[in-house]
Parts: structure tokens; sequence; C-alpha cells
């Protein structure tokens, strides 16, 4: 066995964007040469997040306006007065929907459904610079 | 260290259906050889989810219910303008729950609390099939 | 590629205590010799959860204050019929958060931002003791 690790790096379109990683992670895991095993993707941060979901463009509204409706921008969290900072939906968010997925490799490849892709939704209040971490595990 | 795969197969009965899949996976993790190392647990599919949970008939209801209370059926969905669906609940209340659980494996045996069970909950709005995949990777 | 695994032992203050787990991963990582891979980090139990936050005193009791508001105390839960039991809403978000987060480890330390650390959350509704297991995966 062995492990193979490397970072994915993308720029975020602010609060709710959501970014496909399906591709780059399949690349990495075909650079890898590991073919049996794991990938572990990581998000670097506390107020972005991955996941899978059918990467449609409807799904794309409906998640970010979901997390707003379970946690609210603007209201009065207690981590406002710690920095004066306005995010407290964004970690909350962040948080929840959580930084870590793994996906199995079977024959170098993704283990995925059809209409089941791997996302990172920026939950912050800006547009970001994200980086990925993606560790590969397993048997060439 | 090594790594074993396999797939569990079932068939769901339908929206908000919770199944046990803790016999299965411990079995596979018995025949895996690997006595040290963890699970990764799958599903395949974007309106399906998995975790753990205290496997008793009250939980089995409140589950389901509280997810149909955070992500209700029937709302206004953007995915149901994509396909003309009518289960953008299912794929939220998916994705908020996670597709991929890890789960340490000592002794050969699967490292959980005495009420803490592998379960698998089906969102989509009909009976399914659903196939788990199974990961086991350590040493012998 | 070589396996590592530890229990964390803590003492929860009850219903919503958050704590952070980073410095005592950190340091089985260290003492793993485990250089590039992963840490499954696996609390036992099935109302209590971990994550990655920004650990800090405003967003220590925004987290519980907004689990508490999606899933409420001393509501009509079906597990309080099961049991007799007070702690329906201490499974769901227990359960909704997750047991299981996989941190990557990178040149023996583990990979993650600034203001991101790895906590537990105590959802159940008294002080509990608490296991949390670990397993470093990689190579030295």
């Amino acid at each position: 066995m062995k492990v193979h690790q490397e970072l994915i790096q993308l720029r975020t379109r602010g609060h709710g964007s959501m970014h496909d990683l399906t591709p780059a992670v399949a690349e990495v895991v075909q650079r890898s040469g590991i073919r049996q095993g794991t990938v572990t993707v990581f998000v670097i941060g506390s107020t972005a997040a991955v996941g899978t979901i059918e990467f449609e463009p409807g799904l794309q509204e409906d998640l970010p306006r979901a997390l707003d409706r379970l946690f609210p921008p603007g209201q009065d969290y207690a981590h406002h007065q710690t920095w004066h900072d306005d995010n407290g939906h964004s970690h909350l968010q962040a948080t929840l929907l959580g930084p870590s997925l793994v996906v199995p490799v079977e024959e170098g490849r993704l283990v995925l459904g059809t209409w089941q892709q791997v996302f990172l939704v920026e939950c912050d209040t800006r547009p970001r610079s994200r980086r990925v971490h993606l560790t590969v595990q397993g048997e060439p």
C-alpha cells in the first residue's frame, strides 16, 4: 500500500457558490497510480465544506438557500462579539456539512453514482481562495 | 497493510426507511482478515445517506421526521424545475447527512458503542435498490 | 504503510459542552511516527459528535444553541416512548453532526487551517465520560 497527497486550489465566487471537484479529484487519483483504496477530500479552513450531490443548476441554488434557512445570516451570533465579524452563520453551515469526505477508489476510478458528484460549497460571506487537500491511500 | 473491497446490496422500503448495516459491515470486516484499521462505508447515489445511531424503533421514526422538518417535501425546490422531479428534499437530506462514514476496526471488530449502530436511511420518495461500498484498510 | 491506534478519554460538562481535541490528536499522530497519511477521529457512543470549527468562545455558544434550535430538547420524540428517556434530541444532534472525521497528516502534522480545530460536542443531557478512538494510517 502507498499514500499520495496533493492540493487542489480554487477561487470561489462568494457566499453559496458551489464547485464541482470531481474532475480534479479523479485526475489526482489517476496520477497517484493507486487502483484500490480511498481518497480523503479535506477542505482547509472553517467556513467551507465538501460533500456529494447531483451537481445540477437547481440543487446549486437549493443547497445554499436551505443552509441559509437553517443558519440565517445576520443573526445575533456570539461569534460576532468575539471578532466583530459577520460570518457566524458561515461557520455553523460549514461545521454541520463538514470538512472531510472519503470516497472509495476501485480499478483506479472514483466509486460514485452517475448523478453523484464531489462538491465544495463556499459558506463565507465573500469570494475566497480555497485549498482542498487530497490523500489517496491504497494498492497500485 | 492491505485493502479489501465489497458491495452490500439492499432494497429499501421508500422515503424514510432505515436499515441497520452493522451485521453486514461486521461480516465483510471479518472476511477481509484485517484486524487493525478502518472500514469506509459509502453509499452510491445522491438520495440516501449513512451514519450511526442507536437503532431502536423510536429513533427510526424520529430521524426521518426531523429530516422532513428541516427539508420539507413538496416545497418549491429549483431541482424540480431542472428535472420535473419531486425529490429536491431527498437530495438535500442525503447531502446534509452525508454518503460516507469511517469506522475503526480493532482486533477484527468494529469499534462502536453498545447502542451505536451503522445505518442507511432512504431519502428518496420511493423504494430503491441501494449499493453500499465497503473498503477495509489495515493490517492483518 | 502502517496503522497506529489509541483512545483519548475525556469528561464532558453536560449538554452542549465543547472540547478542543486538536492537541491530543496531534500528540497521538506524533507518537505514531506516521508522517504522510490520515487520522480517523471516531467518538464511541450515539449522543456525542466530532467535527472541525474555529474553537473560540463565541462559536462554542453558537453551535450548541443552533443544534438545540434544529432539534429542540423536550419535544415528543418517539425515542422517549421506547426508553422513557429524555434525550431524543441528543441522538438526532449527534447523528446529524456525525461520529467520524478524517484529517490528513503531512510531514507528521495535522493539515488544518489556522482557525480550524478538531472538536467534540456533548449532545447528551448530562456530563459523560467520552472515549474518542484514533486510527493513524500512512507512511513513516
